[in-house]
This record gives C-alpha cells, sequence and structure tokens, in this order.
C-alpha cells in the first residue's frame, strides 16, 4: 500500500501479533469492577469500581509506554509520541462506563483493544510520524447525570454542558462538581473549559466497538465500517395528578399521574411506528411512580425517553408529536404536564473520507470481509466528528446483543478489530 | 338510653370532655417520627422510626392506665380491666404505619384516639364491666412486605399467612423474620401461632377512622357509621423481554416488557370501567423497569395492582380481565408472563348489627349528626369482622384526600369520633 515503510510489508501485516488470550483475561478482569454480580457489569461514573477501573486501564496503558494524563472531569489520554510531535496526532479510544446490568464488551473493546494496537505495533518496531493517543471517555452512558457522552460532549466544546455541569445534580441529590472532586477531579478552582479540545487537535480519530446490532454476525463479515452515527436524542417528562387512597378515590375522580405516562409509552412507539422506517427508533427504559405503593394513586410520574433516527428531520417530528401526545394526555387525564425536557437532541454524525478510507484499505490488506454500514448507537465518536475527522470500526457480537449480560464478542472477532485498527492507526499517523 | 347507668345521664354526656388540644398535639409529635420530611409522614415497619413510634403510643397507653403488652408481631394491646374481666372485653384500635410520603391522620386517629377516649371515660369516672382494650396493628399498610393487615389477618387465624411469613422478604431481600427480631418481636423459639385470637375473644371491636373520603365532608355530616367494607384484592405482575440497546434494536425486533407493562396499566383502568359500577376501583401504585437505564430497553417489568368493590364476584370478574388481558399483552408483545399472583383476594366485611346500633345511639346521644355508609378502604376492622363483632366510626377528612401529605381532619372533627367511640365502647362494655 502507498504509505507503506519498510516495517509495513505485506509479509509482517499477517504478522501483526496481537496477545488475544492475555486480552480476554484483561477484559474479564475489568468486568469484574462491578456494582453488581457477574455476567452482569454495572460501572456508574465516579463510583468506586469506575475510580479502581481507571486506576486498572491507566496502569496497563503505563505498560504499553504510554504516557498518561487525565483532564479535569477525568477524560483519560495515553500518548505515544511520534517522530515529528509537532504535527496533529491521531487517536483512538471509547469508554468503560456501564450501564446497571449490561456487559462487559460495550465500550471496554475500543479501551482495552486500543491499548493491545499499541502494543502490536510497538512489537513489529512500528514508529509513528505523527503521536498516537488513547483516549478513555468518561460516562459514555448517561446512566448517573442523564448526560449521554459527557466527556467527549466537552472535550467537543458544548459550551450548553459547560454551563449546565455547573448544577447537574444526581437522583441522589449529589451534585457533578462534587462527586467529580471526590474522584479526584475538577479540582478548585475548577475550569472545565480546559477540557475542551482545539479544532485540528487530531488528524483522525478511529474508534473500536462492538456492533450491537445483528448485521454483522448474521451476514458472516468481520468488520463493519461506519460511515454515519445516527442522530440520538432525550426527552424526560414529569406528568402531576392528585394522588389518593387506592381504596376510597372512586375512578371519575382521579386524576392518575401513572396512566398518563403508561398512556405516552405507548404513544412514544406509536409515534415511532408511524415514522414508516426502520431507522426510527424509540425507547422508555425509565419509568417511576410517586409514590410508589400499591394502595396510593401515583400523584407524579416520570419517564425517560431515548429517540434516534439516520435521518435528523424525520426524528424530530417524532420528537414533535411525542410532546403533542404529552399534552394531550394531560389534558384529557386532567394532570399536570410538569416538565417536558429535551435533553439532547444531536444532529448525525458522517465518518470522514480519509479515515474511511484508511479503515478499508487496512481491512482488504489484513484480508478480512468489511462492510460499510451506519452505527444506530451513539458513540463518544459523534461528538470527536465535530473537532476531528472520525471512523469507527465494529466488530460482530452475539445476536447483536448489548446493554445486557449476554453481550459477548468472540475473541476472534476481536482480534480482527484490534489488527484493523492497529494498522489504520499506523496508517493515519504516517500521513 | 336503655344501658344508662347513673355515670351516663343526659347531662354528663354532654360533658363528655376531650382534651382536644392535647391530641393534636399528640398527633403531630407522632407524625414526627418518620423517614420523609413534614409534612409528609413515611413509617415502615419495624423501621428505627416505627419503634420509636411505637415507645410513644406504649407510653401513652401507660399513662391512661393500661396494662401493655405486645404479641409475636408486634401488636400491642392496652387493657383496661374491667368490673368483670372474665366476659370477653371489649376493643377498639388502628394502626399507625405510614405507606411512603403519605399524611399524619390514617390510622392515628384510630389509635390516639382510641387512647383518648379512655380518658374521656375514666375522666367521667366511669367503670367498665366488660375490660376495654386497645389494639394497634401491625402493619395494616403493605408497603414492607406486599402483605395488608398483617397484624390483624394473623390475629384472625390466616393459616396462609402463618406459613407465608416463614419466606417473606423485602425488596432488600431481608427477611421478615429477621426484621421483626431485630425490632424486638418474633423472639425463638418463634410460634406465630400465638397470635391467633380465639372466636369470642371480643364482644365487639370498633375502629375510629377518617372517611379517606369525600362524602362526609361534602354533605357536612359528622359521622360514618360504616356498615360494611368493600373487598380487596392485590395482584403482582412480571413481565420478561429480551432487553437490549436503544439504538442498535430496531422495532420490529423488540420484546419489551416495559410496554407490556403500560399496556397492562391502562388495561386495569379498561376492566374496572367495563363494570359499570361507580363501587368498582383498579389501580396501579407500583410500576418498575429493569434495568432502568434512558438508553436500554426494559428487559424486566413489575407492576401491582390493587382492585377493590362492595359486590366481590364483580371484582372477581375484573380480576379475571385483567389475567386475560396479561396473557394476550404477552402473546401480541412476545413477552413472558413471568408472574401473574394474587396475593390477597379478601371478601367484605359486614358490620355487626349490635355495634351498629350502638354506634348510632352514641351519635344521637350526642347530638351529632350521622350516616349509615360504605367503607371503601380496607382495614383491621375487616379482618376483626372474621373473630368479634365489628364497627366503624368514621369522620370527615378534607376532600377525601388520604395517603398524602395533604390528608387532614380538623380537630372539632376528630373530637367528635373520639366522643362517638368513647360513647360506644361505654355502651358495649356495660352489655
Ligand atoms: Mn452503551
Ligand atoms: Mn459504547
Ligand atoms: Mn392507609
Ligand atoms: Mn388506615
Amino acid at each position: 500500500f502507498r504509505e507503506s515503510p519498510s516495517w509495513a510489508e505485506a509479509d509482517s501485516l499477517f504478522s501483526l501479533s496481537v496477545e488475544s488470550e492475555n486480552l480476554q483475561k484483561q477484559i474479564d478482569e475489568l468486568a469484574s469492577f462491578s456494582d453488581t454480580p457477574a455476567p452482569s457489569v454495572t460501572r456508574i461514573l465516579y463510583t468506586d469500581k469506575d475510580v479502581t477501573a481507571r486506576r486498572y486501564v491507566k496502569n496497563l496503558m503505563g505498560l504499553a509506554g504510554l504516557s498518561v494524563r487525565e483532564d479535569a472531569v477525568g477524560n483519560i489520554f495515553g500518548r505515544w509520541e511520534g517522530l515529528e510531535p509537532e504535527l496533529p496526532a491521531v487517536a483512538t479510544g471509547s469508554h468503560m462506563d456501564a450501564i446497571p446490568y449490561s456487559g462487559k464488551y460495550d465500550g471496554v473493546v475500543g479501551v482495552l483493544g486500543a491499548i493491545e494496537a499499541i502494543n502490536v505495533l510497538r512489537r513489529l518496531g512500528f514508529k509513528p510520524k505523527r503521536s498516537l493517543e488513547i483516549i478513555v471517555f468518561t460516562s459514555e452512558e448517561p446512566t448517573r447525570f442523564g448526560i449521554s457522552c459527557l466527556g467527549s460532549r466537552l472535550m467537543a466544546g458544548s459550551e450548553a454542558l459547560l454551563k449546565a455541569l455547573e448544577t447537574t445534580i444526581d437522583n441522589q441529590n449529589i451534585s457533578f462538581l462534587d462527586t467529580a472532586k471526590s474522584a479526584g477531579y475538577a479540582q478548585d478552582p475548577v475550569d472545565l473549559t480546559s477540557v475542551f479540545l482545539k479544532k485540528g487537535a487530531y488528524a483522525g480519530f478511529v474508534e473500536l466497538h462492538i456492533e450491537q446490532g445483528p448485521i454483522l454476525e448474521e451476514e458472516g463479515v468481520s468488520i463493519g465500517i461506519v460511515t454515519a452515527i445516527a442522530a440520538p436524542a432525550s426527552i424526560k417528562v414529569d406528568f402531576e395528578g392528585s394522588g389518593g387512597h387506592a381504596g376510597a378515590v372512586l375512578m371519575p375522580y382521579r386524576n392518575d399521574a401513572g396512566l398518563a405516562v403508561a398512556e405516552l409509552a405507548l404513544a412514544v412507539e406509536k409515534h415511532v411506528l408511524e415514522s414508516g422506517s426502520i431507522d426510527t427508533v424509540g425507547t422508555v427504559g425509565i419509568l417511576q411512580l410517586h409514590p410508589g405503593a400499591i394502595n396510593s394513586i401515583p400523584s407524579k410520574s416520570h419517564l425517560e425517553i431515548d429517540t434516534r433516527d439516520i435521518d435528523e428531520e424525520r426524528r424530530n417530528a417524532v420528537m414533535e408529536k411525542i410532546r403533542q401526545s404529552a399534552i394531550r394526555i394531560a389534558k384529557d387525564r386532567v394532570v399536570k404536564l410538569a416538565e417536558f425536557k429535551i435533553v439532547n437532541q444531536d444532529p448525525p454524525a458522517l465518518s470522514d473520507e480519509s479515515v474511511i478510507r484508511a479503515m478499508e484499505s487496512a481491512s482488504k490488506d489484513l484480508k478480512l470481509s468489511h462492510k460499510l454500514m451506519i452505527s444506530r448507537a451513539y458513540h463518544d465518536s459523534l461528538f470527536m466528528a465535530r473537532v476531528s475527522p472520525m471512523g469507527m470500526i465494529f466488530i460482530p457480537c452475539y445476536k447483536g446483543y448489548s446493554h445486557k449480560p449476554e453481550e459477548h464478542s468472540s475473541i476472534q472477532d476481536i482480534t480482527n478489530g484490534v489488527k484493523v485498527l492497529a494498522l489504520t492507526l499506523a496508517k493515519l499517523s504516517l500521513k
């Protein structure tokens, strides 16, 4: 291939040696830092388990010869200085937080796989021209503070997030800034603008990730080359009714906030299906009733909606229909629509042509079957695309399962992904 | 009136002196033993707050000259020995546990009001023929262990409950027996059959309670004389779906346990309304999704249904329709109906004619407006009716509110209730 220096002759490509067994061991070890029992994984931002897992990963980075630093919200950077360190670096990375009762591969493959990709290149004797960096992003999952891709969103310079973080609290009323401090970040004086990346800071960013969908496995393809990431949005809704005693308040006198929220959950499904496109999805993953007693009519209810599409306008149309339904339900049931808050409404992101070409060429060099595809899940890459040319490498996962304990990718598929990542980084580094 | 001895001449009836201000102070003090901030009250079985509140009430009983004992599950008995102590006693009482974020009058009026009724009779110089007993029932509310009227149900000799309690756990997996022990009850060797009452142990049981409905207030009537208690039932339902990632699993491939439960909640409302009777009610007060993350399709869901009617057959028909709907929804959505458990399905209870007559005659003597009515809420009286002639005295409450912080009865209404209770106890005691 065009950029090939001596180290990367066709012959040596096949000798890209991934220490697969060791990598699997690391994946299993990292999964043990969890707040729920195996096989489930639960690792929430800034908890003890999260802090311990970070320590584990920083140690591996150090062993890989990377110089490690962290920013004010805990994004971790491990740098391999290139021969021309003044050039913008090439970066890779993913996240390692895990939503409640999820699995051990989401995010983790792109973190531990990136460290192993660096090790692969070192073992080959490769010398990067541009520096290579691994980034472990803080809180890709919205679990604790309701904010997805917290670390990468801030790196991408979100002023809205910067402002929101001043007052963000979790559901125990613990503030983001206090928890960040107690985990060793956001020390005084807090200047979160220090997290912002400069545009042009990176010449490219590549994220290795499990597909979280069934396509690669079903079609028997080893590598997915992501061309675009669907546009995600999320909404929080609160209804308030009158509550009361489940025996004594007769049906005509009820203003049941629980039934309002049940109706809205079904309306979400209805409006998503009305879009007519297979690419529109909507989910109610959180639904809470207050006071939550069997003999008490719910006086308050809360739900959170996640909706995505590869077509931003179509997704926005669904969101508007959901809003109209919330208003109508509140009116019909004589409950108050106390909140309808759009938490985020992000546009889709396109992968960069140069990064796509590097990933394709790496797959070809390695003789791995590959296909162009769309990412329906969002990733930190969605935000990295705002400040850097971006691309993503997908590998197959069992039945497309993700966000549950059954989530699994075979070590062979992970190994293939690490090889493609290593070669892609090498190619981009030499540009 | 017929039974009147010298102390109870028409004149002295009007001098029944309730220390209203002191009683209100006690109600306010008891409300301060709460796990949530005022004005809400949360007092859950065997918690520190519950144990402290019990101590407070036992102390008041002692000050009223009652001899106090507790049974193996913590039902509290305070006895005023009558002139003929070998006769079956006359009892009164209620509960003082409070569901999350509820108010300070439910149950409490019938506990503190009973103690004050005893004080009223003592101040009059009354000497009971039959002994008088106050009973404070353990866990009328099903909050912690999902079992309503735990104390009175066991007193009434429920073999099913006796058996269930051996394995009953709360949602933190703490067993009933362990918590009872740590609160000082159910000591080794545990013999919960000791809680069973003998049939005929009491000559009568009267419970003073707030109406928990709007009728007395709307009609300007001071006293409700309860002739029957509606038949309560409760059901627990669990659905299991496949879960998965909220972005990656397309709509046709979902088996969403959360939408199944939302649909069932609305079906409960539908079937209740289909009964065509104003007396049929049904409520979904508990609805939980697992894993409960915004970007995760619910893989499990749980809901709890409370349904009641004054007509037992009509209520049972609604329950059967709910079951059919649960089966249909599971089929349509290809989720598993993992559990459909009828937790309790109690018949209605009728008040005893002799107790009704005593309450009516007391109200007349006191020149208080009164009406016969049905209790739509259940009470410990539902179970006491199985072992004793039973009656209930209702007093008005603000807008019929109950099970929420706005729950309120005026001290004037409470005072009226205490007078009717005192006089009713006196009449029954002399029979
Ligand atoms: Mn994820
Ligand atoms: Mn991920
Ligand atoms: Mn109650
Ligand atoms: Mn009650």
